[in-house]
């Protein structure tokens, strides 16, 4: 199924819209408005203009190609409007309703004639069951929900069976100042999978990583296909390690299947998988700033020893390892730092300090490193090395993460600074660390694969 | 040791003050004259003032009673200038600098000559080697690290071996909105250890949790049954799961132990454990707020279920139980919202709608249930079912959790409002779960600590 014109429309239609304020087809309208190209109200009922646009009364009647229509209606019609749809040659259809394969016979039944119709007039639908999709870089908010106007453009695409998730992790990133490429909620997945999705955003030279949340699906080979085609990094996050089948059918009718082999696969399609949301996007924003690693070992530098025994036992625990420095780096730490708190790996300077920045470039140039993870508290006085970091890790290969806390507005800037210069930036050290042994894996995989070849 | 004089001083002296900023004599000294009672800077080699309070040559010099010195001198001499506070009658001194029993054998024997000293004029000594502690509540802020004075009054304290993690809790809090009845990070604990800490602040009518973060201590048995004798919750964080010995022990002189045995114990003695820095202040942020849970029975309510089900698998991982609601409940759950999308356990509502908080009330009302998580995505036109939950905790003796996450500024008020109201609000499907599941696991707990008696 091609999801161009669903993903990248020139024209919306909102199929369903409505004058009513907390009503689905108020609240799409009212976000697709935004969009720098025509929105089409359409309800055959409602007269006047909605947000500026007059209504028209069926997409059929619209005076123009329609590239992509927000259907707004109750379960029963969908089928029919998708059908209009597609005989008025509408490219793409986001169904927001639920009722359909997660709600029994009779909705998987509905759903069934709605796979159908689309299918005749070759009609990408995403959904049904979703809030939708937004893409900030294009002003493209095809969602129902409150705030999304406000996601910031970034490069890290979202694909989540749940639209639930979807919203819940690009707020998570407005929130910490993070943008996104896009957010997909994919829904019941009529005939627009995670394959479809994934591959247009592979394809897409704005995304920089892919991050999937996956509840299950029946093709699981294609999913796993999909992702080891292609050239974006995917990280994926596969719920389900309990048993919770009978609430996830019911939620987008999809069996949640074996975690363990779905883990194993992603695994050897070489898709790193990870156990939270924040884990999931963390990764993304890591995969997405950083030159790929090519091994599982983490060089750490911290200016405070608790939060770097933090890192470096949660590190262990999820199979990265802390080599030994080289003698060389070593030399140069002491030299730059004469009785330093700690120098293996964590190296500890103990406090912030004007010479950080050197001690972290002598532990990202050391061969035995093949991932760098900084943790410092903020020190006014001091800032962080933000020059030293610029640049640092395209000229070394490795990626370098920062994970850091402090006074939140006094550091804004330095953090804000530090993002520019291209340095994922995170909060506790557990996030940091997470990471790293997320790329620590992922560098460890990609190795064997090479090696495969 | 008494502790008192330590934590709540009438005056303070700052030993080494100093005019140049950076400067651990300085800082500590800009941060403590918030004070609303004496500071004095001491130094014998400066004159004129700092922060217009007149430079004193010695502690012994100070026309008052000191009851906190802060000690901002190199480690060769502070054995001397404990000695000299103690002669001048301070009650307690916070040693800043690092080079004691963290630092081989010369540092641990200067540590041995600060302990004595301390010992022969009854000085409690908080370090050496810590960034110090803070009481919000008193505009007490006896840490060099600056930004503390931002720190919000609240109800948990936090204990921390690290004075990094401290700073780093307090910092993390502060981001998110919340406070700390005190901050403390104990360093080398001299002769100020985990015991007379949480004794302290269990005893102290303005903290409600106590977080302890612990690395290793020589005498595990005296802080647990300090743990056990408290009133006040304690919950803890052991790091070390992985060999982090060298390092840790470079870092506050301490063996950190067995990680397993540490668990054992604590839970034995009725203190339950967490993972990361991040559960660690989301429990006491938890069992501050609530009445204590009488069991490990979680019902959840979520008004979207991708993240119900993240809540839902999370849980589990945990050891949480998610008991099937009684007959009586779903039969309420029903008549409010006929045809609801899953009225198990979790309860979803599949949208937020103005019947959500009859819906919590309901689940909350429910016999087999002893802790209450509900997530809810926001939506500007509804809000939350504040008033719903406004005393319900109290009124039903159960924890009332809550998890959120929509566009940050328009529903800042709407969680101040929750919070306010006595509901700890979270971000992310796994913090809530992670902090309900604790608050299981504490309430099986303290069911069998009970039934053993």
């Amino acid at each position: 199924m091609n999801v161009a014109r669903l993903f990248e429309p020139r024209s919306i239609a909102v199929v369903g819209a409505s004058k009513t304020e907390g009503k689905i087809g108020h609240e799409a309208m009212a976000n697709a408005s935004s969009f720098d190209g025509p929105v089409y109200p359409v309800n055959p009922s409602a007269d006047g203009s909605l947000f500026g646009e007059p209504f028209v009364a069926s997409v059929g009647d619209v005076d123009d190609t329609v590239d992509l229509a927000l259907c707004c209606v109750p379960a029963g019609v969908v089928p029919d409007v998708v059908a209009e749809c597609g005989a008025a040659g509408v490219g793409g259809v986001v169904v927001y309703s639920g009722g359909f394969a997660e709600a029994g016979d009779e909705g998987a039944a509905l759903q069934r004639r709605l796979v159908e119709r689309a299918a005749a007039h070759d009609v990408a639908v995403l959904g049904p069951n979703t809030s939708g999709f937004v893409d900030p870089r294009r002003e493209l908010y095809a969602s129902f929900a409150g705030g999304v106007e406000q996601f910031r453009p970034g490069d890290v695409a979202i694909v989540a069976q749940s639209g639930g998730i979807a919203h819940q992790l690009a707020f998570g990133a407005l929130r910490e100042g993070r943008g996104v490429s896009a957010m997909v909620g994919l829904g019941n997945r009529a005939n627009v999978g995670f394959e479809e999705v994934v591959a247009h955003f592979d394809a897409d030279a704005g995304t920089d990583a892919i991050v999937l949340h996956v509840e299950g699906t029946d093709d699981g080979r294609a999913l796993l296909e999909t992702c080891r085609a292609a050239e974006t990094p995917v990280v994926a996050y596969k719920v389900g390690r309990e048993d919770v089948g009978a609430f996830a059918e019911s939620h987008t009718g999809a069996l949640t299947g074996d975690h363990a082999l779905y883990t194993a696969g992603f695994h050897q399609y070489g898709v790193p998988t990870v156990e939270s949301t924040t884990a999931l996007f963390d990764a993304g924003t890591a995969l997405a700033a950083c030159p790929p690693p090519s091994g599982p070992n983490v060089g750490v530098v911290t200016a405070q020893a608790g939060p770097g025994i933090v890192v470096a036992d949660l590190l262990q625990q999820r199979g990265a390892t802390l080599p030994p420095l080289t003698d060389e780096t070593r030399a140069r730490v002491e030299a730059v730092l004469p009785g330093i708190t700690y120098a293996g790996n964590p190296v500890d300077t103990g406090r912030p300090m004007p010479a950080f920045g050197d001690v972290v470039t002598a532990v990202a140039e050391d061969d035995h490193v093949d991932v760098v993870l900084v943790y410092e508290l903020f020190e006014g006085a001091l800032g962080f090395p933000t020059e030293s970091l610029d640049g640092l890790a395209d000229r070394v290969g490795k990626p370098v993460l920062f994970a850091t806390e402090g006074p939140p507005d006094e550091m804004a800037d330095d953090v804000a600074a530090l993002r520019e210069a291209g340095v994922p930036v995170f909060t506790t050290p557990e996030r940091g660390a997470e990471t790293a042994a997320l790329l620590a894996r992922y560098g460890e995989m990609t190795t064997e694969v090479s090696a495969d070849v």
